[in-house]
């Protein structure tokens, strides 16, 4: 049930006509229970979309009543207008849910440049529509409004000693590292305090969505929102709680990454003795990021060489003709030179495991991302004709 | 006459059967003149071929004598054995021609990983056939068997006052910052110093192929060469040369974007009033890297939210809320909002212009680059199979 397993919460999903389709395209999610804790991470874009700018203010005081997010326009770079038009939904949304709009967060997704008259009008009726159909079993239909170029939509839930955390997340193209464009929410009734939620959420972002780079390309509209409504009446166990948050995180990033535009293969770039975490992430990136190695994995080549020379454009402290490469259990490259032939290996299955083994320290990481192919060329050739 | 344009040069290019298709794929470049000044720069690329780490060494007095280049193999990644071939084609040259293996240096392109027994014998093989084709109009010859990928060979000649300069050049993939996969040989008959040759050079390939990013990945083959004859007894002048061998480097730079690997735009990027060269250079960069701008260019979308995406993922000094962007002339975006109508561009020509204004200093550059198509994610996934 996405946002409402956890106790206190109720959603909605509405078609407001943002989407050409007919489909769903406004989510509101509300804390209905005894505590109106927020924490939310925001990309590292400097380019910020208007909901990004408004939302990181509101939820900056640790309180938040709810979450309006809308598909079918990302209301960025749309000027003054833009942001007036965030304002308003947070504030007709206050308005109908009898709170403040300071404790209201917006989200936005869709085509940059999209904020006009029509789309002011189309998401405030949504936000009204939205309001009115409020359930506490309205988690799976906000999950489907916030769909864009998804083709399932992605929920993890995760249930505990008396508490539950579940959530919802959108993405499927320019997924990257400080973040991708996706929208998430994540709610739970344990009972949390401002920080501790805000910490939590930090950390289990950090390993998780930080860590999916599908395409390279950083969003301008990425939010990732934790809400806690304490309904449940039970103080959860710090590390109980981060670990189990950190799965729900890493459970939607996995889903993202499954449904990432156009890609035929899920590659995990696992970074083995790196001398440090930093370094195993710089690593396992620039080979994420590395379009001839994406090409190869498409065309099921084991080119490994591709990988060595990806990996050779970092800063990371390690001797090239000390590295080992796997895939899929083969090892192609032992102390950079040709080891198994590339024959041996099968790249037919979608899930693919690349291991580099860097001999250098001991930190290890996992980096999410997908092959470059004809049809993620396609859909992004397409997207805004 | 590329490579032997200028006075004091011989070139050949010979079949050694490393390339499946029996195309010319080893050349030579022997210098003959008075002076024997050499300077070269390299892949920054810490994955270094074996010929990048010979050549590094070989070139470090100043004094070349011959470059022995082949296509069909990059000698990359082959351990203690790839060394070796790289020296013995050393050695054989010098032994051929009578100078010092340690004035020749070698550059290899292809396959990574490639470098067996028969590679090596071919090479050699090609080394003997090479030096007996030399010829004082063997520079088309050497362009077309260092051609690998490439549709078209790649060449450049100015002629100044009293001397000429020549080039050519090879390279359609892993086209990327601290050069390209590309294979470049410029000669002169201009009287210079070793010093002043490696001062030309850098500031020439700084400007020109250190620009080129046409699909964001560093090859662990790249070099630059310049050979000196001195055979025109003309010291020039050091602006004039200088300019000439920029626009040589430029000229190659632009041939070898027109020529990239599937690709159906050649994009110029060009940087307006940033607050420093750098800052530019990191903005163009990073509009040249992302793949959804590539994708978009290649479907004729105007789409300037991508760009303004990407750039905001630098560290450039700018407010994203105050850059204009052009593209082919109509500016689509203005202060960070929408301006002319995405109908009113034409992006059916090969040739795109993309201006960014930053609004926040005097440093303009501009960064080639091309699109994301269809055909290279094919020529990529299907290069080594």
């Amino acid at each position: 049930m996405t946002v409402t397993a956890a106790k206190g919460f109720e959603a909605a999903g509405v078609v407001a006509g943002l989407k050409s389709t007919g489909k769903p395209d406004v989510a509101v999610v509300v804390n209905r229970g005894p505590a109106k804790v927020g924490a939310a991470v925001f990309t590292s874009n400097r380019a910020k979309a208007n909901p990004i700018l408004w939302s990181q203010q509101a939820v900056s005081d640790g309180v938040v009543e709810a979450v309006v997010l809308n598909s079918g326009g990302a209301n960025c770079f749309t000027g003054t207008f833009g942001f007036q038009t965030t304002h308003q939904t947070a504030e007709k949304a206050a308005e109908l849910l009898g709170v403040s709009s300071g404790d209201i967060l917006v989200c936005s997704t869709g085509l940059i440049g999209t904020g006009d008259e029509i789309f002011r009008a189309k998401v405030l009726d949504g936000v009204e529509k939205g309001v009115a159909a409020l359930s506490a079993d309205g988690g799976a239909a906000a999950a489907s409004a916030i769909m864009t170029t998804d083709t399932v939509s992605k929920t993890a839930v995760r249930e505990r000693d008396g508490w539950t955390i579940g959530g919802m997340a959108k993405g499927a193209g320019m997924l990257a590292p400080g973040l991708a464009t996706m929208l998430v929410v994540i709610t739970t009734d344990a009972v949390l305090d401002a920080a501790d939620a805000d910490a939590h959420l930090r950390h289990a972002t950090h390993v998780s969505f930080d860590r999916l780079d599908s395409d390279g390309c950083m969003s301008t509209n990425d939010q990732v929102t934790l809400l806690a409504s304490g309904a449940s009446g039970v103080v959860p166990d710090p590390e109980a709680f981060r670990a189990a948050l950190t799965a729900v995180c890493i459970e939607l990033a996995e889903k993202l990454q499954g449904d990432a535009e156009g890609a035929s293969h899920d590659i995990t770039i696992e970074v083995r003795h790196a001398a440090s975490e930093s370094d195993a992430v710089e690593v396992g990136r620039s080979v994420a990021r590395n379009n001839l190695f994406k090409a190869a994995i498409f065309g099921n080549d084991p080119n490994w060489g591709r990988v060595l020379a990806a990996i050779g454009t970092t800063q990371a402290d390690f001797d090239p003709y000390e590295v080992d490469v796997w895939m899929n259990g083969v090892r192609v490259c032992t102390d950079g030179g040709p080891d198994a032939p590339r024959e041996d290996v099968d790249l037919t299955p979608r899930a693919t495991h690349v291991v580099i083994d860097l001999k250098s320290g001991e930190a290890t990481v996992r980096i999410l991302t997908n092959d470059l192919t004809h049809d993620y060329v396609h859909e992004n050739s397409a997207y805004s004709s």
